[in-house]
């Protein structure tokens, strides 16, 4: 039966440079705006240094090369080396393109002319990187030094600075640290339409993959062996020559290490009958990513157990994006999960008491010790979680949280709510006088090793509500379906769209 | 018919970590041998920094770890973030490993306690990394501040300095620089049984990927298809994650980009009844390369054209394996290689004269600019390719050779022949006094976009000769065969292996 089934659907859409022509007026308008309000004059350049291709070590293995991101947004060139401007008086877009040798054409391939960069990525002006002092003294209107707004500011995911454009020729210019990543980084925060339909792509390659891989999924097999059918699906029907991030197979007791999958855990185990699988994988598409989580009994076949703990993270999951709308708290988001999760595990028997008692005592980052989201764009956690002084809760759980702002039309945010058995957590809490009552120390002994489940979709914060981006199997049912060589969507879901009715 | 033949005939092979023993020991007796030449006291210890892990400019996005291969070589080991230390006095072996925080257990992983890398790695002791200083000075059997042997010297690929490992406490040590990296990198040189077995490995899971590729090849498929199909065989069924480097996958007049497939030219195009592919991808296993290229036309019929530059290139590869033994001269092999394409060049009307009066003018270099091979290991541009003061010819193609050497029992070395026509050297050439009358220029007016033949294998210098390490289909004939279907190796060399007759 599944033999019948395409291997894909999709093909890779067309990548507009209007986006980026788009991004640079919201920042240019943005930008202005605040100038205006502290009466500063509309002179100067947004000036940003494009990311340089790393070799390994002292080699000369060169890494395949992914643009910095903030430099993506605003200029969407894929090759390394280059500089960007935004003349703010004129709007005008510059690019410095590198000065490339003559070797680089026998090596590398066709040397550009200045004109195809201007063309192909749609700025005003096109010149090489080693022109950037003059070019920018030529252009600027206003006296004295020109004032070159750098990037400089701190990712609250990484707790590392972005790094200001260093160039020749530095000392002749004025340069504001300050002003610009604020403003950059929350004109990211809110996806336009253009960025809305790549990220929706990534969904759409990424989701296929998933169900391909949950259909050739066989006890027996190795971890990567998922992880390799994924990367395969979505570059080869996808175009998709890189991940958001390193891609999570965890199955049995390793999905409960959140971030599984690294050098040091390399997706190498032979799963078993009766293990769960947590797969966390998502392709990127010119630059913007997905990020999604399926969880799943190898064998195709929940039991019991398994399905306790799955439907309650998928309710949990159900229910924060039935309550996501524009004006939500995050915060309020991460608790709701928690609490239904709480419940549907008091439902199970797997802890007992009163689930307030359970909340005041933070029992739910006993289960689910990291955040419910993160937003999603051009990095898999895309910054301005905490922009405009925002701090970070204290509390187990909610300090894991990368934002804990307000819902707003436009964000893209992951909802990932999970739920883990994790000794390191677990046991102390167990023994805890705070949050021993609470656990059925019996029926919990049964989970030892189960691992975790974790169910992962991105969102879309619309005007009224939310859209659920990602199309993966989500219900029990569904998953065990598909697995056992069902279509996806399931028949009965295409046969309501035949009648001309829309699927739910 | 192909649909019959399995997938692979592979799995990843165990890893033996005594091969890093016997690497460890190796350096040792070379360490010591020098030093006692010199009369200096056999104290001290090598001391290597293994990698760390590499964020993506500010953001928390992590690249997948892979480790420097100097530190894995000696030690094997996988991980970020280590030191590893040989005690020249005693031999013994001691791995440093970083102190992970208690959170670790929750995002990343099982902490594994000291013991576990004592034994996974076979070495005498394991310390955490801020032990270093305590435990140096502890077994240091001189007197006065214990010496330590850094890595530190060039790179004669990249021409960039290997970083002499760097810790807290590093005050309290004598250092010595210059001695152990080509120490060292002459070990790297020579292979032993074990890291050939690797080595071969990579080479046969490889192999068969081209030879899946090969077959699944189509008019009308993009560039990154072929790579996505390569990456996904080695990676499933060979469990390998990481490639030697980035997937070169050209067709058309791409072919005739040496370096194509990295970030400005994404293996992006779109091929076309006619072309010819070059298609240059080799697997990684346990940090042992392979470095493997297959010409072949995308239609899997070869055109006269595409006979004759194909033709001429394995004529090449052939003569030049056939030639391969101890003692001779790399340079010697290159200049093989020129002159049989030249005449093979001249047999079919391209060029015209005096084979040797081209040769004289460095015609060679023009139809093949770069070198014919390279030394593989760790590295695929492995190092030592100028050791004890060996200089770069001058002569273009020549100046281009990554090791002007003598072959020596136990190097493993691409043998890589290639013919192109590259305009930025083809035009200029055509219009030099030197050069334009060796030009046959109607005929040669007729593979403008056609880009270039490129066959390469990997080739281990036993005691006598040499052995391919690479079992891709080479001949016309068995490539035709293989893309409409055949099995690999062909029905006939197979119906003699069941005769109990050995296949050439």
């Amino acid at each position: 039966m599944a033999s019948s089934i395409p291997s894909s659907s999709l093909s890779p859409p067309q990548v507009p440079m209007e986006l980026h022509v788009a991004n640079r007026e919201k920042l240019l308008k943005s930008l202005r705006q605040h100038l205006a309000e502290l009466s500063c004059p509309l002179h100067g350049f947004v000036f940003l240094q494009g990311g340089e291709e790393q070799t390994r070590h002292d080699t000369d293995h060169i890494e395949l090369f992914r643009q910095e991101s903030y430099f993506a947004y605003l200029f969407g060139v894929g090759e390394p080396g280059f500089y960007g401007a935004i003349d703010i008086a004129t709007g005008e877009s510059i690019l410095f393109a590198p000065r490339l040798s003559a070797d680089y054409a026998v090596w590398l391939g066709e040397i550009k002319p200045l004109s195809y960069f201007k063309e192909r990525y749609l700025v005003n002006r096109a010149y090489y990187t080693d022109e950037v002092t003059g070019v920018l003294h030529d252009h600027f209107q206003g006296s004295g030094k020109p004032l070159l707004f750098l990037l400089h500011g701190l990712n609250t995911d990484s707790n590392k600075y972005a790094k200001p454009a260093e160039f020749e020729g530095a000392d002749k210019f004025e340069k504001d640290l300050t002003t610009l990543h604020p403003i950059l980084t929350e004109c990211r925060v809110v996806k336009s339409e253009m960025e809305l339909t790549l990220i929706q792509f990534a969904n759409d390659i990424s989701s296929e993959a998933h169900v391909q891989v949950m259909r050739k999924c066989r006890v027996g097999m190795k971890e990567y062996q998922l992880e390799s059918m994924f990367l395969h699906h979505t570059y080869m029907y996808g175009g998709c020559r890189h991940c958001s991030y390193t891609c999570i197979c965890a199955t049995g007791e390793n999905s409960a290490v959140l971030h599984y999958g690294h050098a040091a855990a390399p997706n190498d185990r032979t799963f078993e009958d009766g293990d769960m699988a947590l797969l966390d994988m998502g392709a990127e598409y010119h630059f913007y990513g997905s990020d999604i989580t399926c969880s799943f009994p190898v064998n195709g076949k929940f039991t019991s157990d398994q399905s306790v703990i799955y439907n309650a993270v998928l309710e949990a999951h159900n229910v924060v994006i039935s309550t996501m709308r524009p004006g939500v708290n995050w915060v309020d988001m991460h608790i709701l999960a928690e609490k239904v999760i709480l419940e549907s595990l008091k439902k199970g028997c797997i802890v007992v008491g009163n689930v307030d008692d359970m909340m005041a005592e933070r029992l739910g980052a006993v289960f689910m010790p990291h955040g419910l989201g993160h937003f999603l764009g051009l990095d898999t956690h895309d910054p301005g979680g905490y922009l405009k002084g925002l701090e970070r809760r204290k509390e187990p759980g909610l300090s894991a949280l990368r934002t804990v702002r307000e819902l707003q039309e436009g964000m893209v945010i992951t909802v990932e709510p999970g739920c883990y058995f994790i000794d390191a957590l677990l046991l102390p809490a167990m023994e805890s006088s705070s949050t021993s009552r609470f656990f059925n120390h019996e029926v919990i002994g049964r989970f030892k090793g189960f691992g975790g489940v974790r169910i992962e979709s991105d969102v879309h914060v619309t005007a009224s509500g939310c859209k659920n981006m990602t199309k993966c199997p989500r219900e029990m049912q569904e998953i065990e379906a598909v697995m056992a060589g069902a279509p996806w969507p399931l028949e009965k879901a295409s046969l309501y769209l035949e009648n001309g009715r829309e699927r739910v």
